[in-house]
């Protein structure tokens, strides 16, 4: 590619040297797929054809929703703060899959509702007991987003790891992140509503409804409006980290279908966050496939689950310590002495 | 399932036992998808609804193909020999894979051509210098095809971990593959030949068109006549791997599409080796997509690569070991206090 435009050419000329060191290891061109082009991505970066994948931590925002008052769940609210206190006990997924991965794991309280959970391992940005039932008003306050996205960057800073994973919890999110998802697209809510922790058809045919009320109450947003409206304490902070995450270089480890919705969120805010972002799994939600469509995404893998808590992101996490390692550790022909096709 | 065969009582126990220890976890029924199916295979295998999945070594065998005089491939010969070099100077994608994932990993020379490789790392099984070209005679006699059965089962007896992962390196392997998958399954040779390491499309007719010819020097054969007619070395002692692994209830991870054939060739050998083995990575090569579809296969992981060297393996260990730390370390219900739904 030439180097005709005067704005970029030291990237240029790095994506070309990153695209030369892959060329040259010791496998035929391009035989290892979805690792280079991930390499490429993490590279480009980091700014070097060098890069470093050594640690990630995971956090997982955890936080209620207003809307779970109006039957979109399969499981009670209660859930959510019980499942915090097994992510802190150790036994949840996520915590095993980090503990097999070598992933850190951090759990923040978003807004859960109740009481708040005491626990010395807790991290606490609790911006409310729960949004508000978005059928009926906004789930939160202009004010109130702002404080999360906010918070979720403090969080991401103070994270260690060349990647951020992150995950959440929250009964009725599949709820949420369908309505937010829905006025950030203008993707039909039809395509973007599924079962979640496993609706039967009369549960998805009620939640669609729910939504379809819930989405009639507003009109065109914006992306800061919509958040506020539609939005969810964890969905909205886990934005405010991806965007603190990307804006520092750091990879923006993005899980399912929840986690999708924050990422959408922050490339609506800010686009540039985007080429941060690796798309670790599509999940067996259904709204995931549009949601992915819009934002050009195609993850690496498609393991049939739907779990949430980022352990799609932690089964990712390999694949990115493998891609970057391909990049500085696999020799080249001329190193190993192998000789290249003509 | 009620116990009615009287032959089968304890294993229709057991898979009792496994599936609702799964089914009590933590998580919606069925959330964790191939996680879970992965786990069931892992746990029936050994016997135990806590199974052990610690620890893996890969194996690449390499060797020398005949054919590859007639033009098959997009590099010459002696890169088997280069690359086994390469494999033992740390420098392959194979082995940057297995230290970033903590396998262990052996070569073994199974017949690579020219003066045998001295080095004290190498594994030396030596079937002979390359098999002789398949499209005159055939590859080798039944009595080299039973003894590279034979060091197979050797060399996977004395491989340590609770999974073994098995890889190749030949130039002009692909070929070998696809004739002897199209004797042992009878699909046609259009659907199993592929590009290998980069044939354009002119070299593609040719490899269908040599194979073609090949095939026709022969009729009708039983796997045993199979192997010995189209095999390699690496593969027909790769296939006597998996069905010692297999033996011993240890878990066969599957690669790409050589690895595939192999693992064909042992399931026609002995059927029950098929519930030994996971399927690792859906490769680019265009065979393998047949290959799998007659074993009922679908592997978990689809990166588009077509490397071989066992890197689609290396790259699957960490969903095994996530899979059987779910059955013992995560919480259930019960244990953790959470609230399942009604």
């Amino acid at each position: 590619m030439p180097l005709t435009d005067r704005n970029q050419p030291v990237t240029e000329t790095l994506a070309d040297a990153i695209r030369r060191t892959i060329d040259t290891k010791t496998k035929p061109l391009g035989a290892l797929g979805r690792i280079e082009t991930l390499a490429e991505q993490i590279a480009l970066l980091q700014g070097t054809t060098a890069p470093v994948m050594q640690a990630c931590t995971l956090t997982i925002f955890a936080a209620d929703h207003g809307i779970a008052h109006a039957g979109v769940s399969a499981f009670p609210q209660v859930v959510t703060g019980q499942m915090m206190l097994n992510f802190l006990g150790g036994g949840a997924a996520a915590n095993v899959f980090a503990r097999v991965n070598d992933v850190a794991l951090q759990v923040v309280d978003a807004g859960v509702a109740g009481e708040p959970i005491a626990h010395p391992a807790l991290v606490s940005r609790r911006i409310g007991p729960g949004t508000a039932n978005f059928l009926d008003a906004p789930a939160m306050s202009p004010d109130e987003a702002r404080t999360a996205l906010g918070h979720g960057a403090e969080v991401a800073r103070a994270a260690s790891g060349e990647a951020l994973a992150f995950g959440e919890m929250g009964i009725a999110n599949t709820a949420t992140a369908a309505a937010l998802a829905h006025k950030l697209t203008g993707l039909p809510l039809a395509d973007l509503v599924g079962r979640g922790t496993g609706l039967d058809d009369a549960g998805l045919r009620h939640k669609l409804d729910v939504l379809t009320r819930a989405a009639a109450r507003t009109g065109a947003l914006t992306p800061e409006q919509a958040m506020a409206e539609y939005g969810g304490f964890e969905i909205v902070m886990m934005a405010g980290a991806m965007l603190e995450t990307a804006r520092a270089s750091r990879v923006v480890m993005v899980d399912g279908f929840i986690a999708t919705a924050a990422a959408l969120l922050a490339t609506r805010l800010e686009p540039e966050s985007r080429r941060a972002m690796v798309f670790c799994h599509k999940s067996h939600e259904a709204g995931h496939r549009a949601l992915l469509a819009a934002l050009d995404a195609d993850p690496l893998l498609e393991l049939d689950m739907r779990l949430g808590e980022g352990t799609g992101a932690l089964l990712a996490w390999p694949l990115l310590k493998a891609a970057a390692a391909m990049m500085t550790d696999m020799a080249s022909f001329e190193a190993a002495g192998v000789t290249n096709r003509d």
